[in-house]
C-alpha cells in the first residue's frame, strides 16, 4: 500500500505466470510451450525485418497480418483483431464486451487470468462449477447473465467441448457476447470459427504461442462479426496505438503463411491434467522439481492434487517418466 | 453502437495515431521518428534472438533490460518498469497512479493521448492552460488535485521546463503522484531522473522510440521509487504477464548498452512547432501533402494554425523547404 496508489491497485490480485527459471538440464513442462520450434520462414522473416526501418512506427492496425489470418479462415479483414499475445486480446475484450449490468459467467476451474481481468475492470462474475468429471455443461449456463467466456479446450483440465455444445450456448444467449478462448484448439479440438457467420454474439480468441511455437513473440488474435471486433479496436486505440511491433507482425505473418510447417505439428493435445492417488499435487511438483522437471501446480480448491504437465519432446517425456518412477 | 458493447466502449474517444502512409518518394515528418536508424548492435541482437527458443515465453519481468536501464541511470533494478512502448507504460500508470478522488491535472495543449486514457479509466481531469507563449507555469498547478502529468519537453509545442520548475511542482504536491513524460528528453532537455532519490512522488517515463530510433520495436520504461513502480507492476500483472516479447527485450538491451551510438545522435530537439502568418495550418498541411511531404496537424483550439514538423535528414529538410517555397 502507498498513498500514491489509485484505489484500484489495492484491490487487484495479479495473475501469477508460470515461472521461467534458468536451470541446467531443465525439463520445462509448466507453461504449455511447444516442444518444437517455429517455422524456419519465421526466423527468416525476423532477419529481413531487422533493418534501419525499425526507426519507423509499425503499422498500428497490423493490416498484412490480419489479411493473412482472414484469408486462412475465409473471413473479412475487419473481422480480425491482432494484439500483443492473446492475454492482451482478452484484456481488451473483457473491457470492451464482458462488463455489463448482469454477471459474467465462466467455469469455476478455468484459465486463472479470468478472475484477475474481472477484478481489474470491476466486473461482477458467477463461476459455474464443472461437473464431477470436470466437464462444461451448456445447460448450467442457461441463466440470466451479461456475458460468457470459456476456453475450448478448457485449461488446465484439457477437456474439450463439441461444436454443438458451443452452438447451444450461443443460441441460449442471443443478446450476450460469448467468447470462446481457443488457445489450445489446434492440438485436436474443433474451432468455433465456422459459427461466426451465423452468430453475431460469438468472438473466438486464438494465439500464436502454442501451436505456432511463438510464445516468445506475443501475438494473439480475435475473430468475430464486425461490431465485436470494433469494440475491441476502440479500447485498444484508447490504450496503445501500436500493440504489435514490426518484427512480431512480420514473423506472425510468415507463421500463418507456412501452412506446411503447421500441418507437421503433432496434432494431440499439448498438455495433460493428472493426479496420483497417494501423493499430493504440491509434494509431487516439489519432488519433480528436485530432479529439474518443472510442471504446473495450482493451489486451488478441487484441483490442488492435480498437475498440469505440458507434452514435451520424446526425450523430455522420458525424463518425466524416469523422475516419476524414482519418486513413486 | 451494438447491444454487445460494454457501456465503456460508447464513451471512448480513441486516440488517432499519426498516419503511416505508403507513398513513393515520401518525406515523412509527421510522427517524430528519428531520421537515423538504430545501433547496428540492435540489428545483430535481433538476429541472435531469432532462434527456435521463440517457442518459449519471454522473461515476464524483462530483468536483463531493466538491469541495464537501472545501471545507466544509477538506480536499483526494481525502480524500473519496462513495457510495450511508453504508450502502454502510460496506460498502466494512468490506471495505477492517476485516478483519485481529486482531479488529474495536465496542460490544455499536450500529448493528445492523455484525455483518451482519462476517458478510458473515467478519471476526472482539469486542463491547465499554457501561458500565451505556450509555456507550462508551475504556479498554475498549485491547486488541489489527485495527480499531475506533463511532458517535458511538452508536445506538440516542443517547449521544455528547467529542472527547478519540475522540482517546484514536486514540492508543491508531496502527497500526489507527478509523472514527467520524457519522450523527447534526449534531444536537449534535462531529465528529472536525478530527482527520483529525493522525491517519492516522481515517476519519469521514457521511450526507445525517439532518441533510440526504435519506434518499430515498441519499448518504453518508467523510473521511480519502489511503491510507484510496484503499482504499475500490479496493473500489468492483471492485464498481460508478458508485454515485451523476447526479440524486443534483446534489441532494447543492445540499444541501451551501445552508449557510443547514442552519443552520436544529433542532440537538438527532433521536431519544431510552427505556423505561417498568412496560411492556415490545415491548408499548409494539405498542400505539403500534395508534394509528398507529410507533417502533423492538430485540428484543436489554440493550435489549429500550427504544424508539428519532425526534423528529418538534411535531404528531407531540403525537400520540406523546397515544398514550402513552392507553396508560399
Amino acid at each position: 500500500m502507498s498513498k500514491f496508489w489509485s484505489p484500484l491497485v489495492s484491490r487487484l490480485k495479479p495473475y501469477l505466470a508460470g515461472e521461467q527459471p534458468k536451470m541446467a538440464n531443465l525439463v520445462k513442462l509448466n507453461t504449455n510451450e511447444n516442444p518444437y520450434g517455429p517455422s524456419p520462414a519465421v526466423l527468416d522473416a525476423i532477419g529481413r525485418a531487422a533493418t534501419e526501418d525499425l526507426r519507423r512506427y509499425p503499422d498500428p492496425s497490423a493490416l498484412a497480418l490480419r489479411q493473412a489470418i482472414a484469408r486462412r479462415y475465409g473471413l473479412e479483414t475487419d473481422q480480425v483483431f491482432a494484439g500483443n499475445g492473446s492475454d492482451e486480446v482478452l484484456a481488451f475484450a473483457f473491457a470492451a464486451l464482458l462488463k455489463h449490468d448482469a454477471p459474467l459467467l465462466y467455469p469455476d476451474i478455468t484459465y486463472s487470468f479470468y478472475p484477475t481481468y474481472s477484478l481489474l475492470y470491476d466486473i461482477e462474475t458467477v463461476e459455474i462449477p464443472l461437473d464431477a468429471q470436470f466437464r462444461i455443461r451448456p445447460s448450467d449456463y442457461r441463466r440470466a447473465c451479461g456475458a460468457i467466456i470459456l476456453p475450448n479446450p478448457n485449461a488446465p483440465t484439457g477437456t474439450g467441448l463439441p461444436l454443438a455444445a458451443i452452438e447451444e450456448i450461443l443460441k441460449d444467449h442471443p443478446d450476450q457476447p460469448v467468447i470462446v478462448d481457443e488457445a489450445y484448439i489446434d492440438f485436436g479440438g474443433e474451432t468455433a470459427v465456422p459459427l461466426i457467420a451465423a452468430y453475431d454474439n460469438l468472438l473466438v480468441v486464438q494465439t500464436f504461442s502454442k501451436s505456432r511455437s511463438l510464445a516468445g513473440l506475443r501475438v494473439g488474435f480475435a475473430i468475430g462479426q464486425r461490431p465485436l471486433v470494433e469494440a475491441i479496436e476502440r479500447v485498444k486505440d484508447s490504450f496503445n496505438s501500436y500493440p504489435l511491433d514490426a518484427i512480431a507482425q512480420a514473423a506472425a505473418l510468415a507463421a500463418i503463411n507456412d501452412e506446411g510447417w503447421f500441418e507437421l505439428l503433432p496434432s494431440q493435445a499439448n498438455f495433460v491434467f493428472a493426479r496420483h492417488t497417494e501423493q499430493s499435487g504440491e509434494a509431487l511438483a516439489r519432488r519433480l522439481r528436485e530432479q529439474a522437471v518443472i510442471v504446473r501446480h495450482f493451489a486451488r480448491p478441487r484441483i490442488a492434487d492435480f498437475l498440469r504437465i505440458t507434452v514435451g519432446t520424446p526425450q523430455e517425456c522420458s525424463r518425466l517418466i524416469e523422475a516419476l518412477d524414482a519418486i513413486l
